[in-house]
């Protein structure tokens, strides 16, 4: 007997990212390959606090049902703390999700017709090529130089295709290539997408992790049509376990992510948003983030001056300013693959590039992540990758 | 400026209720318009305490990302509790979801097709229709007596329908006419599901608050193919701000809701899944249900006794033995939106019936729900729903 599914489940497949993970969960693999952040910097005893407040003083609410768009007050802190990426926002603006990983769902539930084109940065994130996937659109990668996405390429594209529904961006510390688009890019890609009217998708996931200088404005900072959906998420500068992102986007467009959210799942969880608010109202999230900011940057420091030591001739790397993920590059014939299998050997895991490219067919690139392991994983974990990479380009 | 939407976007509407709750918000109204259980029975005390432990013993596992699946030892809890039910299930049977109301979007999505046929009870359960609208199926509705749908209705609509994918039922206390199905029902319902192989979504949010006697069997106990998804849910039985519910299924079905799973929101929190699984180790679920079930079976019979008095000659009305929820049938000439406005003029609210039939067409019904108010006001809100029907048969 077997069941008859929906054609989209021939496009769903498992992760490879969440299925590495697995077999990275035993304690002696250095592992590079998730997006975890560092959970010796958890808010714990802050979190108990605010979940103990939040049960003493609404308890009866923190566990009864609450509106779709989310608990009003946390949808107005959200909205304030838009101000960091030069965001004016009000409440109604946002939409609290289940992580914004959600938000990617529901951006692609809301625009893609089976064969409608999505536009986006060539490498881009697994997690978002899986959302869109189950909803069957078509695919078209634009190469990025350090700048951000080529924007003659994506002009091109623009022209060539005209069910293009939305360019799927990520502007600051990508994931996974680490690199962020510069401000005249910004503005330019914006220019290109009134020109053409298509929406962008702003996966906004570590804007705020900028190691030194000013966070950069988001990109709908220079939006003046309405036509950015933006994607945020409490995950990296928080806690990823509640599982709170949100949308922020014009109240007419948000309305449509409203309509989506009731039936997906009537509303994210009403005592995960009430704790959140009371931890927001108690604690300095301010200066929570600046101390990931430290110990985020010190370890990318030490992982780039380890490969640097260790990696041999023909490799090559970004060196982020934030967020949570360097590239590194191959030589073109080897395959990252097939190293991956060599380098869990040594109990050291990444994530192979080939599942960042939608349309398939890159594999001489990996993703290595360095906010999860501590300075002495870090360091030995890239010497074995090193003699990993040393074996192979002999 | 205008974006362009996929076309599933014009069959996604704001679900009534919601909408609705919005307006009986106000503390003067006494609503028995939401589905929501009574906020006086949740274990806030309890939850406070599981929180504060979890966060003391595993307060950074809590707060960082977890297996899609769920949480382990909870996902074996979950597995235990279904022998309630009488399912005899392990944890590989369980995906953890964010309320059942995800278990609907997910069947939608692994099995419609646009076009497809869904067949359902007539009426059923609103949010049900919703989630699955989005998917563009049609819908066939078959007939229920008091023991639950007329089985030659069913078997006529699979013979005519060549693309039905699932069968969707409620068989305990239904929602919103609070119907039961028969024993002897369940084992035709799946004679017919082996016969034509549909699969059939069973919806069982309700079940284990039956009020007096045995607990029927699920519709999966009868199920001999694994052809069965059991969609169940902590949100009737603890509490639905946490957002908690479940998948059971045969694991090579359940594979498919972990990939949909993954793209959707990654998993459910991690947080919310330890703090219920320390609450169900400290504290008796079974026996907190028995206190629900006392306090809305009084409710119930409280407010079926008020009918009785109140509600004018032709107005007649189900007796549920558990669950939420009376469905209310009035004469075939009166509209129950138009007299929505009237009720709630007298500042009481229901759900008028016709958003409960997927095809539209019947306005002479309505569902109340009983667990949400106390004695007083449910004495006090039939009352007035009486003067508006006495008034409206004249």
């Amino acid at each position: 007997m077997s069941l008859r599914y929906a054609k989209r489940m021939d496009n769903i497949k498992a992760s490879e990212i969440r299925e590495l993970l697995k077999l990275t969960q035993k304690p002696e693999v250095i592992s590079f390959a998730g997006g975890l952040p560092a959970p010796e910097l958890f808010p714990i005893e802050e979190m108990k606090k605010a979940a103990a407040k939040v049960m003493d003083e609404r308890g009866a609410a923190a566990l009864q049902y609450g509106p779709t768009e989310g608990y009003q007050p946390l949808r107005e802190k959200i909205a304030k703390r838009m101000a960091k990426v030069h965001v004016d926002a009000s409440a109604d603006n946002i939409l609290v999700t289940s992580g914004s990983q959600q938000g990617l769902d529901f951006v692609a539930r809301a625009f893609i017709d089976p064969g409608d084109v999505i536009i986006c940065e060539s490498p881009t994130y697994l997690g978002a090529i899986n959302a869109f996937k189950a909803y069957e659109p078509r695919f078209v990668e634009i190469n990025m130089d350090d700048e951000g996405m080529i924007l003659e390429d994506l002009e091109k594209a623009l022209k060539e295709n005209d069910n293009v529904k939305f360019i799927y961006v990520i502007p600051d510390f990508q994931n996974p290539s680490g690199k962020t688009w510069s401000i005249e890019r910004r503005k330019g890609l914006l220019e290109l997408a009134n020109k053409y009217n298509v929406a962008i998708v702003e996966d906004n996931p570590y804007g705020e992790l900028r190691f030194e200088g000013e966070i950069f404005p988001a990109l709908q900072h220079y939006d003046t049509e309405g036509r950015v959906v933006f994607l945020g998420t409490f995950s990296k500068i928080l806690t990823p376990g509640v599982r709170l992102g949100w949308i922020c986007a014009k109240p007419e467009v948000l309305s449509k992510f409203i309509m989506i959210k009731q039936g997906a799942d009537l509303q994210s969880s009403t005592t995960a948003q009430m704790e959140v608010d009371q931890l927001l109202e108690d604690y300095d999230l301010e200066e929570h983030i600046e101390k990931i900011k430290v110990v985020y940057k010190r370890r990318k420091d030490l992982m780039i001056k380890t490969m640097e030591e260790e990696f041999p001739e023909g490799v090559t790397w970004t060196d982020p300013d934030g967020g949570l993920f360097t590239w590194v590059v191959l030589p073109e014939h080897l395959n990252s693959r097939d190293l991956a299998v060599k380098a869990l050997e040594k109990n050291v895991a990444y994530v192979p590039g080939g599942a960042f490219f939608p349309n398939g067919g890159r594999e001489n690139a990996f993703r290595v992540n360095y906010s999860n392991m501590d300075e002495e994983r870090i360091v030995e974990g890239i010497k074995r990758l090193g003699e990993v990479l040393r074996e192979a380009v002999k």
